[in-house]
């Protein structure tokens, strides 16, 4: 590279003289083309090219506090408006929601409280936000008995954690919920540590109460193939990762088992590279795997999810319009998969 | 407080169905009210009532890569509209705003490159952007002649660092200069660390060219009464800071000083405060100080300043509208202090 | 609390003028008493109070890259000696050590490299660790025996994710291994994402080549009531969490499950709390929940794992000294659970 | 470089199994070689390679807690040793350690606190360390007192940043001050932002007092050419940076101002570099300025500074031991400043 190749672009600086809609302002930090607002505006550049790639699969990978900060329409709109085909989560995201489809509701609070106090109250902390702990009894109540009737349902066989999803998302009411929107919409969700969390516990009720007879058994590893399989029937891969940890490295061990490698990815997150965890590694890191292919548009936005989320789907509708319509490959895989008897 | 106190108001789901504005958007982050969603809104809330109150000094506080990551006409427009008051920032910051004055520019570039490589072509790299040697070449010429004219023009006395911003500030050209319009809009900018800079650099070369016997000196502890003369003033004190560092501290030590203590206060950052760095550290803990009132209006947003930054400004300008005027109360201030010789 | 309760106890210098060892450089961090250092030896003094508490069951939670990073020793030690009961940990954790356990290796690298010649090179990265393609290979094969073999002798019944890790460890002979060593002493190991990591595509294989007749089926829940059953025998429990996570979280859900809440907990991370993330929420927030006592002895470090880790280790090790002895509750109660048909 | 060249040395696994000595637990992070261990036992290399190069001076950048944290005694002890040659500093650190050479105490706290009531009661808090305010305002007094005497003494001349030090460091009797230890050893002082502090208002105070008929002044850049000139006369130069900001701004801008470059650099942090300020920024990006020699010895360590700086320390002396003498370039190069009216 020669010297003038590194001084072609100046910065152009950001101007705000008027009410600016979002993906305005997005490209005004494309303008800008640096730090944070380039990294954010090329990560809206890449969702965009996602979603108008009709070679595309787009993988969802969701952690954290998601639903309880407010975001649960957002994806539940992305699956029913075809922007997003996959989804992989964390059993807590999945628990979350499920505590808003039986009517439980998470509330505003503050960092800054009395932990004690809030225990003697029985209201669960998840950082400013609080939830009752009658949500989560009903909860479980609710759920041994969706468990009970799964279990006489399947009896005798084992279910993935995407078919586990996909049967309560069934017999869920709630049109607000993801479990529920996403088996309507045919999206699959992908709790690969679906154990690990109030499900996990739910199990052991529902299971001391049949006295082990007819227990509820999930597979923990019959997922596998089905989201390989995803993989490998799709031309092309595409993730976007909200928070990290086990959804992120489930959708990248998909690609190199399924030998695709992404071809677009985007990450939001606050973890750093440098302590050795998942979470916080470089997109560049992956490439030396085959997770991702040297060549793919990716981009790690260093923020907090539930801030940068809402702003890459306000830019992305706003982007493609009214009138845009996409057909998900998926679609055709799952029908594949279910003719075959998933 | 009892139980129900805490369980008041439910998290409103972010809802985007269609184009969003800024503010829009904001206001559904509202809706969610936690997390960095909720701590963004909540910013915006108390910019605006900054702005809003009549009584409110409002002091920038402006550190890192701000100029050349393309928020200088953000910055300059906020003078411009009187949306701000007082400038504390760094030297380098300054000398970003200059290296653009005299025609120099900052280049779109990235992260990952030979530092090496750019150093044999002499370009210098601040994250993802490069600024060619030769600007601050260019840089150390012209403002060794400024330096010469303010020495002769100011011969034997010393200038506090307002009055060198003012100086500077006067005698450069280009109407998208902060300094420049800081300078024809009375607005004050503070830069206690003046020496820490190419303003440095450029004042032992002009220091040594005119063998000391006539140097331009600023004098390191003159711009305090200044400062808190302002605070002191005002019947209230607001500070946004973007970044931390020295701006931080010494418009909270301004506020201190001068008994006031601050009554509106937004801070961007993504430093942690368990580490003893002044930029990291919690509002709450300025509190015990008294550099910060225990009522003040206060947030800090944990995020990357080159995202929160025009998001705070997008929407500050759409809530106020065309319409909107403001009478800083520093313009009396000022004059009152320029009568009396300043 | 009166005014001079707050000022009692003055920071003492930390003193250094000769050779120290590790525990004596605890010794003056806790003469310290603040930030960084005041953590890690309260740290250092919860682990201590762990291990010399009878009553108390330790559990330590893996994540990240522990044994690529050169930490399994510790953790093998850790085992034999007795200093720690039950680990919970990732699937990536368990092939890191399965990596070894074969005659693989971890190399020393860098982070700043051409993840392209990587790739070309088949080598992965791992931050500043490389690891050659042929080593997962090789386990790829040698594990999908090991699969059919426990599926045979298994066969018709699940697995839990501890039996997994324990019959894997009954099957590799390397004496530095952590799964061998637990199987050894009898520490059950918890994987509730073992299907996350390449444990879950070695079981595709196995299944594929098995025509699906004689597959190893690890229930995803069966985990549930073993782990919430050591606590609820044990009178007291602790944690020791490196990074976060799973694990993290299974621990504190057994905790809460259980209805015992911690009596002491230790976390070592660098994740922040406001991003919503498990992994960086604070101890505090886990009273409200019933996942850790109000009272217990705990202490977030914010630090990296792979510094501080062997650094609590040594200091134990140096406090307990040679002749101390410990014996752990586990082992009557997985006695009693083996008699019981574990 | 060939496949075999990546994968040359094995992480060897960290072996703890009696009492080790800091630098044994050091020596052990280097066989993992990798993370936070790894960088850390690099960092100790250089610091020893610094220290045993004769022809490097070393300069040592200090902000943040470090004195109310306890590390007072590590810095008074390094100058002692002719460990470290030149310090550079903010206001606030000088104010820490001015406050406690003047009977002063900082306190151990907690950061989990009502700030209303330390408010109330005149107890400010860093962090988790609380400080009575009559220690400030005991300091208003001493201090302004001293300004007069200097300011009587130096009539007409201005003072440079290390000048006010020195005369400080004169005037102060305690035998564990920084301030006076260092005006014992002629170890200079740099406080390029001294103003940014209680020095910047007990000037107020002084000048107050005297009716600005004789105040102390101190130019702001009057330090330029003098720690300039201690990087241009010194073959090498290395710099230990805890923290960041304007200290570790300054020595880099002094090392490219007199055309040297750094030789060896160990930067201790836990700021990020993606976010655009200079502390986080990293290591390789100062080579493409000059600021650093391509070929130089350095890491970044990633981690609390109140944490790693006295490992750094307590590995070095156990390294060098008690016979170790230095002499220190500076100590002749300050001589022949003296000699000619410094």
């Amino acid at each position: 590279m020669e010297r003038k190749d590194y001084l072609k672009e100046p910065v152009k600086h950001i101007k705000i003289d008027k009410a600016l809609t979002v993906d305005e302002l997005i490209r005004q930090f494309k303008n800008s083309g640096s730090f944070g607002a380039g990294k954010l505006a090329t990560a809206c550049d890449i969702y965009e090219k996602m979603l108008k790639d009709p070679e595309c699969t787009i993988f969802l990978a969701l952690s954290g506090a998601i639903i309880p900060a407010g975001m649960r329409s957002l994806v539940t709109d992305l699956i029913r408006k075809k922007m997003v085909d996959v989804i992989v989560t964390t059993g807590a995201c999945m628990v979350h929601d499920a505590i808003e489809a039986i009517g439980g509701h998470h509330y505003k609070g503050t960092w800054s409280v009395n932990d004690k106090e809030l225990y003697k109250y029985h209201i669960f902390r998840i950082y400013d936000i609080y939830v009752p702990e009658e949500d989560y009894v009903k909860l479980d109540y609710v759920f041994s008995e969706i468990y009970d009737e799964i279990a006489k349902e399947k009896k005798g066989q084992t279910l993935s954690s995407d078919e586990f999803a996909f049967e309560i998302g069934k017999r869920l009411k709630d049109p607000n919920s993801i479990l529920r929107v996403a088996y309507e919409e045919n999206v699959p969700i992908f709790i690969p540590a679906v154990r690990d969390s109030e499900f996990g516990f739910i199990h052991w009720m529902h299971a001391s109460q049949n006295n082990q007879k007819n227990p509820l058994v999930v597979d923990a590893f019959k997922d596998v193939p089905t989201i390989c399989g995803i993989c490998s029937k799709s031309p092309k891969n595409g993730m976007i990762v909200l928070g990290g940890g086990v959804p992120r490295n489930t959708i990248q061990s998909s690609a190199i088992a399924s030998k695709k490698g992404l071809d677009y990815a985007v990450v939001v997150t606050m973890d750093r590279p440098e302590t050795g965890g998942l979470s916080g590694s470089t997109l560049e890191e992956t490439v030396s795997w085959g997770k991702m292919k040297g060549e793919a548009d990716h981009m790690m936005v260093i923020g907090d999810v539930l801030m940068v989320f809402p702003i890459l789907v306000a830019s992305a509708i706003e982007r493609l319009g009214e009138d845009f319509k996409r057909s998900p490959l998926t679609q055709k895989i799952n029908k594949g998969a279910e003719e075959n008897g998933r």
